[in-house]
Formats: structure tokens, sequence, C-alpha cells
């Protein structure tokens, strides 16, 4: 469903190209095909001449990148970044790509994911005289890379990199080369193109496909690609590597349109629909999905039953920071935010209302409320993945244990809570099987934490208080 | 499909409200939802201890009325304007509503249609000595109100609206009451409803459902509504009233959660997908429908064949006039603009893709070279609407009879001009009965001079050649 | 002293040129250099390939045209405004040149001054059911010439300017040519200059010199220029013109570096110290004068006794309507609004302020204040100017008559509500004087009615009630 | 004469205050009114509830503190800067106060001067990991704060102020206190007021008068000021500190209402033009001086000598970075920039031209044009301050030594040069006594380092060769 409806945030978005002439361009159209992954900032830096320049703001990639600020980049090679921004923090410097100057030279830094160990190397770097300038622990990679006492620039990062645990897909720009890293279980989704003799990297493929580049490859876990004038190189600077890549993105984050390692999000959604079908069976008249990312979950429910699908709730588009929001008297008189539900499809049904999670309940009991308001005789709850029981720490800015309804109550419980008449979540198996990834033991091929606490890297008692957001 | 991929644009929407102490801010959240109605400018008129004070501009109902402009306005009544302009017809003196000050009061004009003879209207008038200040056909009724000799403000108005021909809803509010007056044809949708204990009025049901109003009824053809603060009350300024409403809202205009004369709009796309079923039949695999219209259409289809519908197109949300568009060269390497096709869902397919109409045919052209690059093996197109043979002169912006492909090209010349392996057009008869409308001789109740040329109204030569916009 | 400090302000500026291929970037500078004559809003009109565009705004010049707005002006003809406004008639659609589309051509507008029947001429023009698009009496010369019923774009000008009283200084562009009034009494100066084969009109001389034209000659009284690609022409529309030139412009409106009917402004201020000299001796150590247009005074001053001139006040530049006020508070704490005096200049000394006009006397009073406050042992105040006992009609904006201290009050009164140590205004005699206007009976050459009560033109009941801006 | 048309520019201006309820507001107008010391951008921070936020960006103070910005300071102590930037260092990152947020807590930096040996710095820190954010040399300082083995604050800071070398008045703020050094040679100007308990540091003494300030003392050579809410501390961290106070501040940086070490700015300037009376004998008939910083000097001149000061030129106002430049063929045409000759004044005159300097001597060279063609028989340059033959390393942008005309011409060919009659340059002993200061042996108590040669501190090799702005 909505993810700005329910603190289930994805933070941050990456996209690169190396050897086209129309780098930052096509650094933003890839950034606006991102947009669904963070949308309180976006940056872009580019390479021209052997020199890093910068544009980047808070808001959304159409209110950032005025065709007065693009008309001056002209390089041919660039990195950009869409971010996810906790009200603590957020702010201008924090926005992405980070970009450093040295006497030496530059480096640009763009990040999707989160370390668990940020503070500790904060803190340490900062003891021996750091100054940071933000609060994003992206910056963590920088001085761990400056204060490495190797000989290359290449040495220097994947020295850095051991040091890092978490989830990272880095982009990493200097005057001479772009470098791609994932972590060592792949958490975020990371994919390579090609367009023209140009390489790309994007977090989705969507990006790859909105620019017109061809498909290549995913970066592998634990993988440093670099790509320079001379082509591309490709090393492993983690021994243990083993994929983790989370869950959600298919269940919600990723756009449907994308693939993550060959297996497209549409069609897993439709297929968790269909999984849904055979895990329950529901006397009704009308399936709706809660838009967007439910509506394929509901088509495929809708196409293993037979069931009707219907729009039964409409978005309502708002974009950007200028949108007022109204008053609590006027949400209290009836206006609406973000969902309405369709009178005329509801009025009277029983209705199978689909969704991909609940996190905290409130919105869920807010639509069920609503779909009753307009009329439905029933509504029965049907949700596309697992009970969340446990916060994850990769990235998603999912709330505390204690905010996570399912960490402490029951599905019964949750059922009254929010006020439909059934409640049925998809089981952890039912989720695989609809996705359609190997699964075995540990880690899953997947990461799925935040249903089964299984957190495929050490997870330290400080990363629970409280953690750097990316 | 995507209206403005086609330069086939509803021109305008309008929103009004009376007795309520939000009047402006609840006009906000009706522009908002009738947004899809124009997306060049914006205006709100709200009257405040009996002045009339207006906030516009050009752009979105976002990006014009700004948390600093809005919080000025405090009044009890408000009417609200989305506009659609044609190049020649933009700049910020026409943006509505248009708002006139007399020694003796004011009053404010805001209008969804078009006048057909407007000209002829405007050449009297200036050869009178009236200096109008806009070049929209709205600004005639102004002056006609004023120049009429009658004693009350309603004789003037009911006198000048008999002047005029064509389609029109308009909202007229001076510093004691709201007069709403639709065309004697009742092409364009009108409707009231009730907040409380203030009165509503909206080009969509979806406007009041927004903002939590209940729907009362429709405005009929010929009907002069009076709202003040001693209630409603209702006249007919026409004697031949009768209904010809605008098949093209439901096609493809109007908002899908919103129902005209009582019919739902998606239900009717639904129904329009399964009127298509009837009428032809192809092999395929895969149903996807161009978003957002025809999405309920392949919907329909898909159920109604067994089909399974899939997501080969997705739309590439962008929002406003700060969106940079990509230069020809970007586009010709591959730059997605709006929409993509998706790779991983048709790729080997035979694709049915479900449009809702074709105007110039270079939309659909480029549709289906996307789903065939995407590696569609085959490419059906359903059309859910009869071929469009005939411009429209009350509000919708189709080009003039020469760009319009069906008007000089049979359906065989279409499918190859735009490279479909067939092509199949809804019939006028499937078209009346998947929308559900009663259907009798000339005017058919519905409006569907697009298609068969039986214009419910006068066209005057001058009309064919050149008219003002809304 | 400071215009904005005491409510007397000039009411607009005026700009044109026909025959250049730079116009409206001449315009430009020629509005910036008028910028002291109107504050609040500023527009250009501009003739290219026989048509009218307008770009216009709230605020200065700098503010209004920005590069984006201005390189698409590149016309060769175009005329300019700079424009003050009282709180009541602000607003967009107020700011000036007004432009006129009609189906047979477009007009555009621009006016420096107040006519005085402007009420009376629009409530007949609203009868007869025009309909007027702002509140500045400017628009109502455009509804005369409109309604006339002579054959020519000239004749019906004429026409219509003489039913106009008051004082006008007129820009009036159309496709083919611009015209340029001067009402009967040449109360607001206009001056015509000549750019390689361009001409030029402006407010002021200064304005010619700063885009580098050659001064050809003031507009007369009564006539009527016209500039077209055949040269320049000219004639009366009034047999009864007699100049009457405002005398405010002399004293404290004017730039000192514009000369105005071959006076030079800053010289005439010097001259007015010089006569103050003469009819009046005080014992003192230093001469301020209050910035900006009594710094000349107080130099003339100050070289006529022999005293030294000091800086003893300065003016805190701030510019446009972004600087923030500060609270009542902080004014109380001390924060200085727009002029401080100098503690090291006046601090122990007896200090001649220099000042020319009082109109309210609260600033007068503020800085007899502000300067004991910094230690001055006296400060005797001295004005360039009799006392102003009556309000202007003709475009300036002093209040009424109640509010005019020196209307109620007697010189020794005003010295103690203002706390100086001694108060000496010029003489009438002594202003006509050092101005160096010849000086004849009703109308003197110029206009001293604020002084006097002597109009040179007609004055209704209602004018004195209240009129319309410029 | 103006700064900005010879690049001769002041580099910053520093504001803080500790202990009121309205810090931000008042760093508001003290910035404000040294706007003339830099223009390209500003900030503030301020401390509320021991957190340290920013505001800052580039453009003029009005430009850059929106009322929406400011409203959310209300914290009761703030340090603000306004900066000049040279091309090349400009940016948002080195707008200051600059910001650092550690772990530990929040520090700011506001700096007025520049350092010679900031490269050196800024080397060895980067060689052991420091990354620097931006390139002003304000940032080294932090990084030495930082890396310093002290255990307080203070004697961090006095360490790291002990490896600085050059021109420097930094205020220094934390949760806990406000501190205010000044280098060892003091020589920039900075002085201490106190309004109400609190105490306010700013760059000049016109800042304080603003605010309402009363002057308490300048802040002495080689003093650290420590403020908090015990009061006001001092100690010196430099033993070896002899005044050697910018004379060029005297010359024409500072605000004629400031005083400096006791000499109130304008009252040196007179007492500068009566000098150059004494020094010269010229034949002519009016003085006119170059504006802003010339007028004292003028009128200076003209009562030592009993010529007429008059009005001969006058200055275009224009402001911020929103001004549209006149294309070179503009210029050409004679479109007036910054400066404008009043022909009334000027013609057939013999005249003498005041200006306090001359750079590169273009500048001289264009108003010496000027005001013969407007007229002028002979033009006399006179010129407050001897010729600048050495460049400043000390925060003033002057140029390299070859670029400044007198360090390669005499008097003589400077005067065939710029096109003048005659050319007198003040001698440095007139300068001395004119601005009043003691004067004795290398330092006199007063840097003409630009005249002289005579450095105050060691200079570089490399810093002749290019250093870091402020």
């Amino acid at each position: 469903m909505l993810a700005e409806l329910k603190g289930l945030n994805e933070e941050c978005g990456v996209f690169g190209i190396w050897g086209h002439e129309d780098a930052a361009q096509i650094t933003y159209y890839g950034l606006h095909s991102l947009q669904h992954r963070g949308q309180e900032g976006a940056g872009i830096v580019e390479m021209n001449d052997d020199q890093l320049t910068c544009v980047k703001g808070e808001g959304l990639v159409t209110e950032v990148f005025t065709t007065e600020k693009m008309k001056n980049l002209s390089g041919r090679a660039a990195i950009g970044h869409v971010r996810y921004a906790t009200a603590g923090g957020g702010g201008y410097e924090n926005v992405q790509p980070l970009l450093f100057n040295f006497q030496s030279g530059a480096m640009a830094l763009a990040h999707n994911g989160n370390l668990v160990n940020a503070n500790q190397l904060k803190s340490q770097l900062e003891a021996q005289g750091s100054i940071f300038q933000t609060s994003s622990d992206t910056e963590v990679l920088a001085h761990l890379i400056r204060r490495g006492g190797f000989a290359t620039h290449k040495n220097r990062l994947k020295n850095a990199l051991s040091m890092l645990k978490g989830a990272y897909a880095f982009l990493i720009m200097t005057e001479t080369e772009m470098m791609v890293a994932l972590d060592p279980h792949g958490l975020r989704p990371l994919s390579i193109g090609k367009l023209g003799d140009a390489y790309v990297v994007a977090s989705e493929t969507c990006a790859l496909d909105i620019v017109g580049a061809k498909f290549v490859r995913d970066v592998e876990p634990g993988e440093l690609v670099v790509i320079n004038d001379d082509g591309i190189t490709s090393e492993y600077f983690s021994m243990s590597s083993q994929r983790a890549m989370c869950t959600m993105e298919y269940i919600y984050f990723a756009r449907p349109d994308s693939n993550i390692e060959g297996i497209n999000v549409h069609t897993a959604r439709k297929n968790l629909g269909k999984q849904l079908a055979k895990e329950v069976t529901i006397e009704a008249d009308v399936v709706t999905g809660v838009p967007d990312s439910s509506i394929s979950v509901a088509i495929g429910y809708a196409e293993a039953t037979g069931m009707p699908y219907e729009l039964g709730l409409i978005k309502n588009r708002y974009v950007g920071r200028t949108f007022i929001q109204p008053s609590q008297s006027l949400r209290e008189q009836g206006v609406k935010m973000k969902l309405s539900a369709v009178r005329g499809v509801v009025e009277g049904k029983r209705v199978v209302m689909v969704d991909d999670s609940i996190v905290r309940g409130t919105t869920s009991k807010r639509i069920v409320t609503m779909l009753k308001e307009a009329g439905a005789k029933e509504v029965h709850v049907l949700i596309s993945s697992p009970p969340i029981k446990n916060p994850c720490f990769y990235g998603i800015d999912t709330s505390t244990t204690s905010e996570l309804i399912a960490s402490e109550n029951s599905v019964e419980e949750i059922r009254q809570l929010i006020g439909a008449d059934s409640l049925t979540f998809l089981s952890v198996e039912g989720t695989v099987e609809g996705i359609g990834r190997s699964f075995d033991g540990k880690t899953h091929g997947a990461c799925m934490a935040c249903f089964t606490g299984n957190y495929p890297t050490e997870i330290y008692e400080e990363t629970r208080e409280g953690y750097l957001k990316c």
C-alpha cells in the first residue's frame, strides 16, 4: 500500500553512469524513475573536465533540478541519489551524493542502505580529530577511506569497506573512475546496464529501462566493480558473501516494472495474490487492492478465485512538500487524504481488501473504516506478507519493536484492532513460494528478518537503540 | 490512456461552496481532486465580509496555492477552477475564476465548457466599446450580464445565458449568492452536494467525496440554481433542454471514482471492456491497459475472457511544469517519457493492448512499437470507443478534422499506420450499451458527436475554423 | 528626506522607447533609474512583430524582471512603468502598463499622475456596461478611447483626453505607434530624448542619461506627441495650456541629477539651502542633512554660512519587500530603522538639521529625538519648503488635510511637537526664488497648491473625499 | 569610491550576541548594517536550548533571511557573517558561519580576515586524514581545534590560534559560550558592546549603534574574549601583540558612521580631504566626490579650500544578484552602470574629482572620461591615499602586484593613462596625519603594507602565489 501512509519507508535509491555525453540528464531521468525510493532530497554529482560538480536539494527530483541548474551540467559521468529522511536527519547537508574536495582531488559518494556500526566507527574517528559535516552514516566511509594507509584509492576503499557492517549499495566517483560496492549479503538491489558504450548502475532495473539502457547483470554480494574509460573490472572484497535480498523490495518497495535478480516485481506480487488464494478461502463479492503496491496482488487474487477485481479504493495523488495538509478539524469533517473509498463500487458489498503489510495498524484501521463508511457490508483483509515482528536495521524505516503491532498482538487481536471481519497474513513459506526465490536455512537467499528475527549480520545493542539513517 | 499524450484534453473543472467557514480550504481540496481536468492554471475566489478576493496562478493546484497565500483566505464561500489551456490562450489573465470589481459590487466567474458563438458575441461587444481583458470566452458572459437592461442580477444573468450557444457549466459568485448554470444540453457534468449546512457544487462527484460532502443531485440541463444564506432555489432558463452528456467523460476524462448521472465511471469502463469481449475474439496471452483510464477497461476485458491481466505498460509519473523534457537526441537514444513497456511481462507474449481512443494515432503507434521493442510477439489493439471522426466544439481540445486519423482512414489503414497486428474499435451501440445510458434518436441522452457527427447544438462556419478555449 | 518615512510618496514614473532593437532592455535600465518614483510594482510592454507582450509584477525593477523573463523580449519598441501603490490599490492587476487586446489590435497604457474626475467618469462608463479590471484610474482612459466614435485612433485619444481632469503623463503604445500626452497644466515632468535614431520618453532626464540618450526637449502642457516609424509629430489637444509644474518634484521627488525644465535638481536644492541662509540666522556648530534629498540643501546652507557640513545622520539602506521589520519591542530596545544618528559627529554639538518638508511631523520628531539621544546639545530644524497645509490631488500621496500637521498648527506649535530648539520653514517666495522658476499670478508656472491652496484645476467635492491612485 | 568597481573588496563582517531573547533578529539587523563588508553570502547560527541551528545562503542579508526562515530562530545567542567571495571560492558550502556537529556537541565559526599559512596547514591536516568540506581557510581552525590534545575547549582553541598566521577576527560559538579572538596585529576592527545585559560583538561600531547597543571597547590584538552566562572574561593568547590596524578600513571600507579605535570614519575622511588641501593647490570651479566613500573627503577638501562642493557624480543604486547587466553592445551605446556624471553640474567647469584610491586605474579612467563627456573642461584627480603598490594578504581582494597600476607606473604615467589634467596622491605621512593614528616605526600602529610594502606578518612565497579567501 502507500508507503508514506505507514512509516514503512525505503531509504534511498542510487543511479550512476560513466562515459555518456548526456550523463547528468540521463541521471535525472534515472532518479526520476527511482523517486518512489525517496522523496525528501535528491542530488547529482557530475564529472566534467576532471572536476566534480554537485547539484542537490531537498524535495522531489522535479523540484530540485531546475532547467537553470541542469543546463550547466555537461560532463560525461555522473552519480545521483534520491533520499528518504527521517525528521531528525533531514537538512540540505545530508542530501546525497556527498562531495568531498581534497587538495589532491575530489570524491563523491551515494549510498543506499544502512550501516549497523556507523555510530561506533564515527565515535572512533571523532576521537582522532575527524570532523563530520553530516549526520548521515555515508560520511563514515569517506573518513575511513581517507585515513587508510594504503597506496591506491581502490585499496583504501576495500580496506574501508571491510570495516562496515550492515546493508549498503555504494556509488563512489572520482575524476577518473566510478566504483560500485555491494555489501556481502547483497541486502539492497543494484543492477548494471549498458547504454551505447556507457555503463549504467541503478538501484532498480526500471531506471535502466527508462533511460533506454540494456540490462547486463546484477551486482553480486561483496563485489567491487570499477568502471572507467578502460571499461569495467570486478573483484570481491569479501570472501564470505551470501545473498540475503530484502524481501520487502518485492513486497512493496520496488516499482512493479523492475526485475530483482531476474524476478519481475509485478509478477511476484500477482503470485503472492495467488498464494493467498491457496492459503485462505473468503466468501465475498469484490476484490480491491490498496494502491499502488497491492493492486497487482489483488489482481492475482481475483484471477485465482474468479472474484471480480474492482476499484474500491483510489489514491489521491499529491506531490511534494507544497501540498497543504488539512487541519485536524477538516479531517474530522471528512476531508480525505491520500486515499478514498469508492462508494459506487463498495456499497452493499462484501469486500476483500488486499494490502501488502501491516506496521502499526493505524492505517489499516483507517482504510477498513473508510470502506465501511462507504457502505461495505463486510471487509476481509488479506496481507501479502507475514506479520512484521522485528525492526529492520538495513535501511527501512520501521519503527522500534514496541510500535510494531504484530510484535505484541496475535492475528485475532490485530483483526479486532483494525475492525476487519477477517484478517489473513500470508505465511513465511507462502511468501517465499510466491516470490519464487530459492530458500535455504539461515539466510534464505532472502532477508526475512522483519518476519523471522533472523538477521543476516551482527546486530549490536546500540544498533537496537538508535541508529543513523542513510 | 494518458490524456496529455494525444492532444485530447479536457478543458477545466469547477468547484464551489457556500456557507462553510473553511470555504477556501475545502475548495483547495476539491480542486486538487479535479486536477486531472486541467493542469495549467488554478484559481480560487472567496467571499469574506462582503468582499471577493482572488488567488490564482499558472501551474498545478499545489504550485499555485501556497500556505502563504491560503492563510489569508478565511471567508465562508468560494468558487474555484482548474484550467487546461492551449499554447495561444495561456497566461495569468486567462486563469479563472475571473473576478470583476464594479463600483456597485463584485462578481466572479468560473466556467467549464466551450461556447460556439463566443467570437461573434465578442465582436459585437467590442464594437460597442467593451474592453476584454482575457482571451477566454468566459468573459463574454460577464459583459453580456453587465449590458443587460434587466433590473435584477438573476434576470440579467438569465438574459445573458439565453444568448450563449455551446457547452457550459458556470459558477457565478457575488457578495450575496452563488449561481450555478448548466447549458440546455447538459454537455458537461455538474453535481450538487451538501457538507453540513453548506452547499457544494463540483464538476465531478469525486470532489464531493474528497471533501466529505454528501451527493445530493446532478444539475439539470438548462437549470439555474441559486444558493445563498436562505438556502437553495432553482429554475429553468431554457425551455428546450435535453441532456446530451459528453460520452468522453465516461470513456476517459472523468476520474474512475466519480459517478456521472448515477453511473460509476470505473464500472462503466469495465463494462466497455466486457462489451469489447463480446464484439471481438482475440487469441493472445496477456491483456494490458494503457494507464490510467484504460486499466479498468483492460480488467473488464480480462475478466470477460479469462485472459490474465498484466502490467505490461507503466506510467512514469511526473508533475507540473518543472519536469525537464528530454531532448530529441535523448529520446532517440531511448529515454522514455510518461510510459514504459515492462519487458518482464510482455517478452515473447501475444499482447492485447487496451486503450480508450485514438486521436492522431501517433501515440498508439509509439506504444505498439514500445511493446514490440520490449519483446511482444504480437500486439492486438482494442479501443473502448468508436473512431473519432469529428472535432469537438464543446470544450475538448481535439484537433481539427484533418488531424483526426479516423476521419480520413479506414480501420485497416489505421492498423497499418500504428503497426498493430489487429485493431478493433468498439461500436457506437456497444459504447452506449457499455456505459449504460438511455439511447434515443438524435441526441442519445449522450453527445457522441465526435463519433457520429451529430452535434446537439448549432455549429457555425466560424466555429469550425477556430474558436476560443475556456 | 526619506520619502518612505513620511507618507509623502511620488506615484509612478514612465519610460518609453520607439525604434531600437534593445527596446525592452533599455526600458529596464530606464525604469531602474526611475525606481525612486515607485517601488511597489513595475512593468514593461514591448512591441515585437506587431504583437504587444507584457511582463510585470509587484516589487522592485530588479525583482520583477528576471533574466528568464527579459530574454524573451526582443522587440523594437517598449513602454514601462514603476508604481507606488497605496495599500488598497495594490495587486498585480493594477501594475502598469495596462495591456488591452482587441479583436482589431492591442493597446498598452502607462500613466504618471492622478485624475481628479476618475470616479465620475468610471461611474458613467459602468452604467453603460463597461467592465473595469483594475482599480487604477488609468483604465478610464482606455474605455473613453474605445467608446469614442471618431474614425482614427488619434482622434479617439484626443477626444478622451479632453474629458480628463487632473495630472497625467501618459504613454500609449499600439502596434504602430507610441503616443505621449501631458495634461494641460504639465503638472508632471516628461522629457524626450534621442538614442541613435530611436526616440526615448521618460519622467525624468536621469533616465535619458542612464541609457545614453541625448536630451531633446520637455513635453509641453496639453501636447500630444506621436512617434512611429516615420518619425515624430506633435500637436496640442488643449487650447488653454499653462504650465504648473509640481514644486515638490524639485524639493524632493526627483533625482538630484535630473533637470526639470532646464533646472538641475541638485542645484535647485543647494539654492534652497542658500535661500534658507538668507532667511534665518542660527548659532550652531554643525550642519547635517536628512538623507537623501536634503543633503544638497544642507551643503548649500553650509556653503552659504561657513558652518561645517557633517554626516550627522546616516541612511540604513534596505531594499524591497523582503526586509524584515523589527517588532515594536525591538524598536523600543533601540533597533534603528532606515536612519541613524552618528554619535561621533553630533555629540556635544549644536546641530542644524536640514529637511525638505514636514507632513505629519512624526518623523521629524523621531529624528530630533534621535539626534538628542546621540548627544546633540541643540537641534535646529530648517525646512527647505513652506508648511504643507493642503492635500495634493495630482499624484502625490499626501494624507488628508486633517493629517497634515501644518494645516492645524502654527510653526511654534510644530516646533514644540517635534521637540526642536528652533524650526524654520522656507517662505513661499524663497522657495520660488531658490528653485529659480518664473513666478506669475495664479499658477506661478509651478504648482504650489499644497502650500498655498491654489489648485490649478477644478477640485470636486468627491475628489476631496477619496480618489483613485495612479 | 565604489568598492565593487575596482576589485578592491573587503572580505567579510562578523556579528555576535550572547544573552538576548531576540538574538537572531538582532544579528539580522547587525549583519544588515555590515552589508557593505560582503554582499555574496550571509549566515546566522543561533543557540537555542543547547542546540546550534544554521540559516545561511548566497546573496544579500535581505535575500537570505526570509520571514519564513527567521521565525524559527528564537534562541538567546547567535553569531552571523556577511561574506565577499571571489569567483572560485563561492558556493553555499563556503558561506559562514560554518557549523560543525560532533557526537560531543557542536561548534560554529565566523571569520573576517585572511590567513597567510592556510594552505600549508590544510595540506598537513589532509595528510593526516582530515576531510575539508569547504575551500575557506576558516575551516582550518576547526580542524586544528579538534586535533589539539588539550583538555579544555579554550586551551584547544588557544593552541590552534597559535598556529595561525595572518589577519583574523574570529567568533566561535558552542552551546555554552561565545569566544572572540583577534590576531596579534589586530589587522581587522572588532568591537564589543552591551545591549541590556547581553554582550554584542561586531566588526564595526555602526552595527552596535543600529541595534541600540552601547559601545564598551575594542577587542585588543592577540586577545581571546570568552562570553557566557557568567559574564565576560579575557586573556591574551599571544605575547607579542602589536596593533597594525588596516588603514584601508578608514580610507574606504568602513561605514562613515563607524568609529575605529575611537576615530570616526567620516571625520577621518574629511581630514584626509583637508590634508589634500594642504598638500596641493588646484585652480578649479567645483569639487565632486566619487560616491560613497569619497563624498566625505570631497566635502573636507571643499571646506578647506572654499571651492563649492557639487554633486557631479551620482551612484545608480542596484542591488543583489538579480540586476541584469547590460551587454557589451548596450554599454557601448552609453547605458550607464553604477555611476553617472551630472551634466547640469559639470558642463563647462574645471572639476576636482576626489577618490579614495586607484587599484588598476580602469575605473578612474572611466570616470574621468565620463566627466569630460558630460562637458567638464578640466578634470583634476585627487586621491585620499598613497599609491597602492603591493598586494594585501590580510583579507582585501587586491589583485596581484602586476595588476596594480601604481606598482609599475609613476604618478605622471598614471595621470596620462587615466586621462586626467592633474593627479595627486596623498602622501603616506599625510594619510597618517589625516586619520590621526599614532605612527611609529615598522608597523605604525596601522598596517600600510599596500602602500609601503612593510607587512606586519611573515609572508610566504606560496602566499604570494595564491591563497584561500575567507
